[in-house]
């Protein structure tokens, strides 16, 4: 059986919502992930591939024939990608270089929707308008870097190779299933823990003052499903929700939202590397709003599913 | 006045060989380089200008007209790179975007010679098959992913914008002037201070299974003359010997030119970042020996002229 959407990162944290929202519009979708990884919601069809085996990624496009392609694999967050650079360097540029190339032999007329990110347009001073589609991208850290690398190569393969590529950037997104290794997510963990005594009443956070644009992981998904159905080939869409906020408030809501009141320690090894002093991160939704995108979820309920998904976690 | 070929960097090391090498060429050189910096040999127009201020950027290239550009203006070390990934990032990501915007609208007839590097290519576990163009780009390093994105940047202006772009790899070159960040200037410059008896006679290095791949910088600059007139548009080529040569030898033969024997003493605060067990660099220099290129300078000839440059430079 050929055709269908595959999804790379399947068995990742957007991925797991990506696969049931795709099937519950009626598509079918393939799902592809490391090997020893299982997904959370079943795809159509799981194939167990690390992206870095070019010859069988080539071999895997071939055989199935994707229509489209979403392409979620990545190492995603910006502090893990400054602890181990290569590792970066090798899940966000050259697997996707290796991508682009499987594609343009394996699947040359599939839509390829490739997940970049928001940090490729570097940090502002608070309060600065939110970042267009069309403004220039100022990489800050090496994960933003290796997203720009990927992005220029995206649209490489679309202006020589003739490759329906789409580029989407999405700020930061949360909601249950979130991993730890996240501001939100470790606070939600964090203060489940306290609730349960299984930490001292101490809550352990970055940057207070680092302000940043959040959405719904589910109204992230929603956004990718409608960019394949309707982006622009060769477009470039920002997913966000326009406002920035800051983590400060993020973590005042995950408190209030708890039973405790643990006393904040701030510390400076949580904080991004190399942001400096300007640490506003904000993005212009009206590109995919304009395709007919809104959002549902508010962040203050997202935070609250996400502290009640840690206290399920157990 | 316009046209002539402009140069950026032109204060530094590769600009001091190559704005008289174009000259001797009979070319009008047009030098740039940050406020405050003086051109060690003066070319036919100096230019302060700082390339991150694109407004000027853009009039600059507006009112010079030049055929062509040679974009040597970098964060060219690796080591130092890693110390300043935002400098780094700015340097050798942005201001590349912003010129190729600027020449886009202000010069989009002129040939842009942009200088990458080798490093692209990553690292190899020794004796290797040398890098041709034609392979994959593996950055293992920050330094190595900016020129990867400066690299499809430039090739998405040539695909898009209908730019004259010839992308260019250097690997390792040396000679009189090199500045002190890089391995073999270093032990030159210790060698030459230790002779004074202004240093202990302990020369202090890095990793020197590394292999690297050396040309004098006469013959890249003289490359790069050749690549502005005969350089297929849209082509990538390497600047390179095709023949890896290990620090430790590097270091052996600049001992022995010396008059001194001193103690050796590994620093892994010197080792380059990330470079794991795969040491060797090395490129295939066919392409550009097509277009009648031969190196002149022995390695060994080099070395000795940098071990004397750091005695006459006190």
């Amino acid at each position: 059986m050929t055709g269908g959407t595959l999804v790379t990162g399947a068995a990742g944290f957007v991925g797991s919502w990506l696969v049931p929202a795709l099937q519950a519009a009626g598509e079918r979708v393939i799902g592809a992930g490391l090997p020893g990884s299982s997904p959370q919601r079943p795809p159509d069809e799981w194939v167990e591939l690390d992206l870095l085996d070019f010859a069988r990624l080539r071999r895997m496009l071939s055989d199935k024939r994707p229509d489209r392609i979403v392409h979620l694999a990545a190492l995603a967050s910006p502090v893990l990608a400054a602890r181990e650079p290569l590792a970066a360097l090798r899940s966000n540029y050259r697997i996707v270089d290796g991508l682009l190339r499987a594609a343009r032999d394996g699947a040359p007329d599939a839509r390829l929707l490739l997940v970049s990110s928001g940090e490729v347009y570097g940090y502002r001073p608070p309060h600065s308008p939110p970042h267009a589609e069309t403004g220039p991208t100022n990489p800050h850290t090496l994960y933003a870097a290796t997203r720009v690398a990927a992005e220029r190569r995206a649209q490489l393969a679309q202006a020589r190779d003739g490759l329906d590529v789409v580029l989407v950037r999405p700020f930061n997104h949360t909601g249950p299933g979130r991993g730890r290794d996240y501001a939100e997510s470790s606070f939600a963990r964090q203060l489940a823990r306290i609730e349960r005594g299984r930490q001292a009443p101490r809550l352990r956070v970055g940057n207070l003052e680092a302000r940043r644009d959040y959405s719904d992981v589910r109204d992230v998904v929603e956004a990718y499903r409608l960019l394949l159905e309707r982006a622009e080939s060769g477009g470039v869409y920002n997913v966000a929700s326009g406002r920035a906020r800051s983590l400060r408030s993020v973590m005042e809501h995950l408190i209030q939202s708890s039973t405790v009141r643990p006393e904040v320690t701030v510390d400076p090894e949580l904080y991004r590397p190399h942001a400096d002093d300007r640490t506003e991160s904000c993005g212009d939704p009206r590109r995919l709003r304009e395709l007919g995108w809104s959002p549902r979820y508010a962040l203050e309920d997202t935070l609250d599913e996400l502290l009640d998904d840690w206290r399920s976690r157990g």
